[in-house]
This record gives structure tokens, C-alpha cells and sequence, in this order.
């Protein structure tokens, strides 16, 4: 249905796209997973502490898409497999006490075709418990799809199956490569993780952050930095921000001060 | 995410649609659809000529959607099946000779939802060799999905997994950004200007911000904020942050602190 040009261009928005596995219990859904991937044009495929990888029944089942699974990158845990990714999604059923901005799917696939300078991991949880808590807080949005009431339950393969579609969808449809929407380049998860350590440290130096009562401090200032999606320089200018106060509580302050 | 209305009204349009799986091979992939109907609010499944039916592993991959077989139709062939509906799609990926006029998945969802009078079935073709020719001669339309050229065979639940995911976002009235998400109120015009006074003399207070050269540092610093919408209470936390610097800097921590 789609011309050779199509195909190609669409392919070059989907090799920005990683899959993430995350403690998969079940290797047959890896492998209908990475099938699931490679008829929609995905194939980078990471997995994050499987229980069982490389396994037969994957391999069965990914028929065609052995390719993928050959290729797939296994991580210790799901903060390796993002590390460099500039935009980090996550799949979830539940409602998180703290929530996530969500992404309907087709959100989903028109932010990625949008997003031409991201690396983007899409984060896909256990069959029986999905991603944890800390797991979810490393991402930027949460996206859910909406199943019915009667049965929430998808199958993993089923729901990389949906997501990749509505990726390849909006690829295929590429509204506008929103390509020079930004002057400069975006903090990496990696980064973004050495930031909040510095801002833990120094909150609790500052002792608006008591170790002994955290509260959800933590958790909603990492949703608040994770939904502005940070460019490099920003970053610089908070990491500076924190070290100005570590001094200034430190009484390191230059001495020409007037107050 | 979606109310109970919504997956009412939803329901009733989902209700008129049967998915006709003709000559499955795979017990397993008759489980996984039902599956994946129950999860998109489908319950009406016919099984025209399966190989091997009822069978262990169809029961294993349906999971809690057992009722779905248990109450699926058994029928002699696709004709059967479809006897009493007014519209009826078959899926193929391949081009015909005589070619039915083409859906897209997408269209597929508008066409049903706006059939508000029609008995609809969607039928599925067996594994290795899809839909006879006659029976392709049987159906209204032709749906296809997109795949990418370099493996267009997908497996026949995740087929069925799209085509139903298409249908319940347009009986749900498609994607409607959820706006109501969101748990606390946002964040005022007046209460962010406030804040970005704070903001100012903080950093100024810490020698971060130099008034004789404050270069782009409170521009780049609006811009990060504005970015999302803070909610009141990521304001009030921002401010105790802000506070609590402030106090840091003036040496008033309080005297049990260790360092």
C-alpha cells in the first residue's frame, strides 16, 4: 500500500525508536514481540534483565524477525537501556499515586514523528507487574492504552504490537519533521539522573529535604524536570544553580558581598 | 481513563461487530484473539472450520478471556458465518485480481462506527494462505495494514489485535487527549510571577545570578518553567525550596544540623 519512499522515510523516523523489555518473564512474547516490531518497521530491541533470553520458544516465535532478536542489546536493568535516550516512555495500565503526563497511543506516535532530534525509548514492564515505581519515574510520559473495563489485561506482544502500529502510522503520515523546533541539544537520561543526585544532596545540605521524612519530594520534583524535557544548556544552568547554593550554605560565598 | 459512558456507548457500536477467524491453524492464536477482542471490549467470536478446536492451548493464551471461546461460534466455513451480516470486511495482505476497494485500519474503525444499522463481520484468513479467493469474493471491503516491506507477515492475533484496537477508538469517538488527568489545579499567572521574583532574588542572594551581568539567565529560566504547567503544589514546593536556600545562605539552619 505504501510506495518505496514511504517506506524509507518512515523507516528514518523508526530507527530514532528503541523497544525496551523489562524483566520479561515469558520469552515467547520476546519473540512476538520483535515480529510485532519488524512488520511495522522497528528493530532495536533492548532487553532488561529478561528471565530467560535467548531462549527457544523466542526464537519460535519471532519467526521472521530472528534478526531482531540476534540484534537485541541485553542491559542489567532498564536505567542502562535508556541511558542515552533524550525522551523515555512508559507503558502502563495502573494509575500511579504520582501521575505521569499521559499519551493516548496516536499522542504517542505524532510527539515521536515529531521529535526529530530525540533518541527515544519506548519502556514496556513485566506481564505480571509492569515497571515499578522507580522505574516509572525515569520516564518523561506514561503512555496507556485505553482497553475496556471489562478486561484491562493486554498481552505484552499485543501492546508493542498496537504502539509500533501508531508509530508507523504517524511516520508513514509525518505530519511536520519539527526538525529545527529547538536550538539546542537535549539532556540524555544519563545526564538527568547525575542532576537529581546533585539535587538530592543539595536539598538535604540545605534541609528542605529530610532524609528521615522524604515525603514524595523527590518523586514529584523528578515529574515536574522529566515533563519540561531539559535541553543541555538548562541543565548546565540548574547543575550551577545547585552548586552556587551548596556554597552559599557552605558560607563559601565571595567575600565582596554586601549582605 | 475512560468513564463509564464512554465505555458504554463504546460498547454498543463494539457489540454489532463479530471477528470471523476462518481455518485457524494455531489453537494458540484463536486464544490470543480472544484475547485481545475481550482487552478492546469485543466478545462476539466465530470460528469457521478450525483445525483444532476446543484446545488447551487456545484456553492458555485467552486467559481471562475464557468466556470469549466459551461462548464463540462454530460454524462450517466463512459463509456460515457471515450469513446474516449486511457488511462484511476481510483482511488480506495480499493484492487480488480483482481487487474489493480498500480500508485502511483506520477507515475501518470510522466505517463501523458510522454503520450504526449494520450486522458487521470482520474475517480472518488462515495462517499460511489467508482468505480464499471466493471467499475475498464474499466481503464488502478489503481491509490491509500498512506493514514495512521488509517483513510484512504479522502474526494472526496481532492482526486482530490492531484491527479491534481501530475499532474501539472510533466507537470511543477517537482519541480524545485526556485533559483531566491531572490531580492537582495548576499553577496561577500571578502565583508564577511571584515566583520567578523569588526565583530572582534567591539566585541573586547565592551570587548566581549577577545583576550587573545577568546575561540570558532569568530569560532561559522563564522559558524552562513555562514550558510545562506547574501545579500549585509543585509551586509550593518550588518556594520552600527557595526559602529554605535562602535561609541556608543566611546561616539560619537549625543548630542540629551535622555539617
Amino acid at each position: 500500500m505504501s510506495g518505496n519512499s514511504d517506506d524509507a522515510r518512515a523507516d528514518a523516523m523508526l530507527r530514532r525508536v528503541r523497544i525496551v523489555l523489562v524483566g520479561t518473564l515469558h520469552s515467547g512474547n520476546i519473540g512476538a514481540a520483535a515480529r510485532a516490531m519488524k512488520t511495522m518497521g522497528l528493530t532495536r530491541l533492548y532487553l532488561a534483565a529478561p528471565a530467560d533470553f535467548p531462549h527457544r520458544e523466542a526464537t519460535y516465535r519471532a519467526v521472521q524477525a530472528v534478526d531482531v532478536l540476534e540484534q537485541a542489546i541485553v542491559t542489567k536493568d532498564m536505567a542502562e537501556a535508556v541511558a542515552d535516550c533524550t525522551l523515555v516512555i512508559g507503558t502502563s495500565a495502573r494509575q500511579r499515586r504520582i501521575q505521569l503526563p499521559q499519551l493516548h497511543p496516536r499522542e504517542l506516535g505524532v510527539l515521536c514523528a515529531g521529535s526529530a532530534r530525540d533518541e527515544i525509548a519506548i519502556v514496556f514492564g513485566r506481564e505480571d507487574s509492569g515497571l515499578s515505581n522507580e522505574e516509572m519515574q525515569r520516564c518523561n510520559w506514561q503512555v496507556h492504552i485505553p482497553t475496556s473495563e471489562a478486561y484491562t489485561s493486554m498481552n505484552l506482544a499485543a501492546v508493542v504490537q498496537v504502539l509500533c502500529y501508531e508509530l508507523r502510522m504517524a511516520a508513514l503520515g509525518n505530519a511536520q519533521p519539527n526538525e529545527g523546533g529547538w536550538d539546542e541539544p537535549l539532556a540524555s537520561a544519563e545526564g538527568m539522573e547525575r542532576f537529581y543526585d546533585h539535587l538530592e544532596s543539595t536539598l538535604t545540605e540545605i534541609d528542605f529535604l529530610k532524609p528521615t521524612a522524604p515525603r514524595q519530594l523527590m518523586t514529584r520534583l523528578r515529574r515536574l524536570f522529566n515533563r519540561i524535557r531539559l535541553d543541555q544548556m538548562e541543565l548546565n544552568i540548574l547543575r550551577g544553580w545547585l552548586t552556587a547554593t551548596q556554597k552559599a550554605a557552605r558560607g563559601e560565598l565571595d567575600s565582596d558581598r554586601t549582605e
